[in-house]
């Protein structure tokens, strides 16, 4: 440990509090641990529990010149969960910062601290009697709503967009200076957190996929919950077809008759969320061929592409929506279904003729529709972590309990975005499958119809990292595919910390512009060096 | 005229051409030429033909230390026109590029340049017979789309909030460097101008509302035409029923039952839009008093505040969102009606069976009515041009011969933004009343349902600029008015070159940023110096 190093840890300790400073072996180790590997060492974690206090570890840092890696919650599985995108940085975690600091009903918004996550605005609304729906992602319930805004993650409702939603911020400059963004730069603004572009330059873009600040506050935006939902859903038989209904989903989404985020799994996907990799009648091989894959899956009644949406509304907007659903996809896929919390109740007690009514075969098939139900209500669950444990040869553990970056699970993201176009869909989907099978791993993936043009497809390439030998070949498998795609014109709508070395490639203005605008802010170089190339 | 100036608008003449390098005396007067009163000299005029002529101009600029002042088309009417926010800059007019660059009907999109008028795009789109639908502002059918997005203006259909529906840039630095924004940075990425966040630090904000780049081109969204649109329209009688009726309207603009803009208008507002100030019923006597203005308007049918809003979707969904209006709004404001394409053409040749079908009596209403219609579906109009002559003696102009600048019409825009709420309306409203009629203006303001949360109330004064003492009037009415607002914690959405000295006052650390920034990126100052206080 240097003199400087010590120097700043000691003053962390004064600053936050002694307890709050670690550098024992367990945490270290922790920290520096995700579902793939890498070899990035940290010094210490600080976990500050106010902004003022924030801010004083940041000036001690510039002071000192140790590199501060600033994380939320840290649950970034897939991405690189808590780890630094550079070498010796001390991690600077912000979970103790966790209020709900205001609420309005009426115009439905929240205002969080980055410690605050997903479960906990959620058990508030329940127990304020909100009418007002958050969304969730399907990852930790225990994650931090401002770690997925900073990323600019998205969930399933209407207010799937996350960064989208955003009204403003209060941000902490690498020099420790503390700025409210839009219009709460100004005292007493009635419009604070309600007009997000503020009067100006609109700034709050920085500090998404950068280390230009460190987010301490944002003005998160909520639905008001609709008097009726429901949940729809339809498939394509063949691979195939993926083209076929990426088209015949496009206008629905461009015109806003599906004003929710759709979700499209492959087979794969689906039968991956559903059990683990089947060792047994694989007799240990890998990958999951493709006729396997269809004989176990052979009792759901799932295609080779699977979507599901959802409408929200008056019962009478509902009907003009399914009408205009039905008009334009029926015919054209398999079992095109409609799904609300009645049937779903009914579902739950009388699985034989919920059966007959719809064609599902329920079974496990309910542990899924459960969670995917609540999603689209915003409700937080952690039912899709074990599907993180897909490759691993034990039993997964109970949702609760499931941690990928402990149990060795081995889990890599990658997430190119596209025009919302077949021709688009099935030259991503053609990259994808060759690369993964060629690299050994199952090709999972979803789509999703994230904005009215755009489709991002979330690609895992899931494998397990205690037999070894997985981690170089999974890691070798995503650079090839990084390679593929981006070659392609496909690029990540966000970066893994395997990914992140992408930008440093970049030699365009815009990059020259964000180096200089980071020189500006942060004159020490300490916030997070490297994230996303800067 | 300085050696530096001189020898720079020689450059600037080998750079472009002499022909567009001006600094008549007409042309000077022309660009100096506001809506009210401003002492801004200018030392000329240039109009680059290209981006590469467009950064030569920058470098020249910064070399010679002469500032530039950018503008598209310079039809920021009421917020200073064509006038810069220094004195002794060059006025650069980007009116030359104006290419339509891209277009995309299946994915709804277009790229233009900032020359590129609200018409041009009307007509392009016709004459491709796209099925897309642009937005339009009242404002000139000749201004630029991009001189309106980089103010952050807004319009009347789903794509109302301009620079929301932004998918990307091409921006020139203040130093001459060119860079594309969003994916575009990545050369043959896809979803460039599809997905607008990119990856990486989100920065397109920074060149909305500042002078830290002159943009170049714009990805503008489009709408799909929807199989059926109806305009509607409530009122309610009484002024102080203005917060009933904003509480009524926020939870079906919240919940997405309304997704375009809706605009709520006071009597002043409508009437102006009818016709020029009454100067022989009040016998020369300023303001037009509440009872005159009653007596006036009698024969028309509109209230205190006039909502007008617009549906878009199937017959279905229109159908379905008209119960949802109804039963939210029947029976709480006056004469709730809707009208759609085919009831206006009734209405165009048979008024009489119009009037017993709807109340409305037709008259010189069908003249506002057709081209706020026309507004529903994205249709500039020059038709609102003529409400600038408010106070002029004389006729208005035909709307396509309208040139307030150059007619001596006196008019002040102030647009404080506010939370959707009744208490916020009856506040903002109380305060214009108050300060116009002291200054003997007409508080005629419109209200705009701008975003789900958010409302901008417009305010126009307007005057005779030909009347002695009345420029002064109008100067000294703008203050205290922009002061009460800002007092109360209602800011503009945008600044006119009246307002722009509001950010001076600001000392936040957010503004301290942004003088980084600007320092950053224009290192010798001279783009459009003062601009939002930067």
């Amino acid at each position: 440990m240097t003199e400087q190093l010590e120097a700043a840890l000691n003053e962390f300790s004064q600053c936050i509090g002694e307890s709050y400073v670690m550098t024992d072996v367990e945490t270290i180790i922790r920290y520096e641990t995700a579902t793939f590997k890498t070899d990035r060492k940290i010094l210490g974690v600080i976990k500050p529990g106010s902004v003022a206090e924030v801010q004083a570890c940041l000036i001690t840092a510039s002071r000192y010149g140790v590199p501060i890696y600033a994380i939320s919650t840290g649950k970034n599985v897939g991405y690189g969960s808590r780890v630094p995108s550079c070498n010796n940085a001390v991690v600077m975690e912000l979970s103790r910062l966790d209020r709900i600091i205001d609420f309005n009903e009426d115009l439905g918004y929240v205002t969080v601290e980055p410690g605050v996550t997903q479960q906990q605005l959620f058990e508030y609304l329940k127990e304020k009697k909100s009418n007002l729906w958050m969304d969730a992602t399907g990852s930790f319930t225990s994650h931090s709503l401002i770690g997925n805004i900073a990323e600019r993650g998205f969930g399933h409702t209407i207010m799937a967009d996350h960064f989208g939603n955003v009204g403003g911020m209060e941000v902490v400059l690498p020099t420790g200076k503390l700025l409210q963004t839009g219009l709460g730069r100004f005292k007493g603004a009635k419009a604070r957190g309600i007009y997000r572009w503020g009067v100006g330059p609109y700034i709050d873009g920085l500090f998404t996929q950068s280390n230009l600040g460190v987010i301490t506050q944002v003005t998160l935006w909520l639905m008001p919950a609709p008097p009726c939902y429901q949940k729809f859903f339809c498939s394509v038989e063949k691979e195939e077809q993926l083209p076929e209904l990426i088209e015949l989903l496009r206008p629905l989404r461009l015109n806003g008759t599906l004003r929710s985020a759709m979700h499209i799994g492959n087979d794969y996907k689906v039968f991956g969320s559903m059990q683990q990799y089947p060792w047994e009648e694989t007799g240990g091989e890998t990958p999951l061929s493709r006729e396997l894959l269809d004989r176990l899956s052979e009792k759901w009644d799932f295609g080779a592409w699977n979507a599901s949406g959802a409408l929200y509304g008056t019962k009478g907007e509902i009907k003009a929506a399914k009408k205009a659903i039905k008009k334009q996809l029926r015919g054209k896929v398999k079992s095109l279904r409609f799904l609300d919390e009645r049937l779903m109740s009914i579902a739950e007690f009388i699985k034989v003729p919920y059966r007959w009514l719809t064609g599902i075969d329920l079974g496990d098939m309910l542990k899924i529709l459960r969670p995917v139900m609540g999603l689209t209500r915003g409700v937080p669950t952690n039912e899709f972590l074990p599907s993180a444990y897909w490759r691993k040869k034990s039993p997964a553990p109970n949702p609760e309990d499931a941690d990928p970056d402990r149990d060795g699970c081995g889990l890599i993201w990658v997430a190119p975005i596209a025009p919302t176009g077949g021709v688009y869909a099935q030259e991503l989907w053609s990259i994808v499958k060759r690369c993964l099978l060629k690299h050994s791993f199952e090709p999972s993936v979803s789509i999703t119809l994230l904005t009215e043009r755009a489709m991002d497809c979330v690609i895992n390439i899931a494998f397990d990292r205690t037999v070894a030998g997985e981690d170089e070949k999974a890691i070798a498998c995503h650079d090839e595919l990084l390679c593929e795609l981006t070659t392609a014109g496909y690029y990540p709508y966000r970066l893994s910390l395997a990914s992140m070395e992408l930008m440093d490639k970049d030699q365009s203005s815009y990059m020259g512009l964000l180096k200089q605008l980071k020189q500006t802010v942060d004159p020490a170089g300490i916030l997070s060096p490297g994230r996303y190339g800067l």
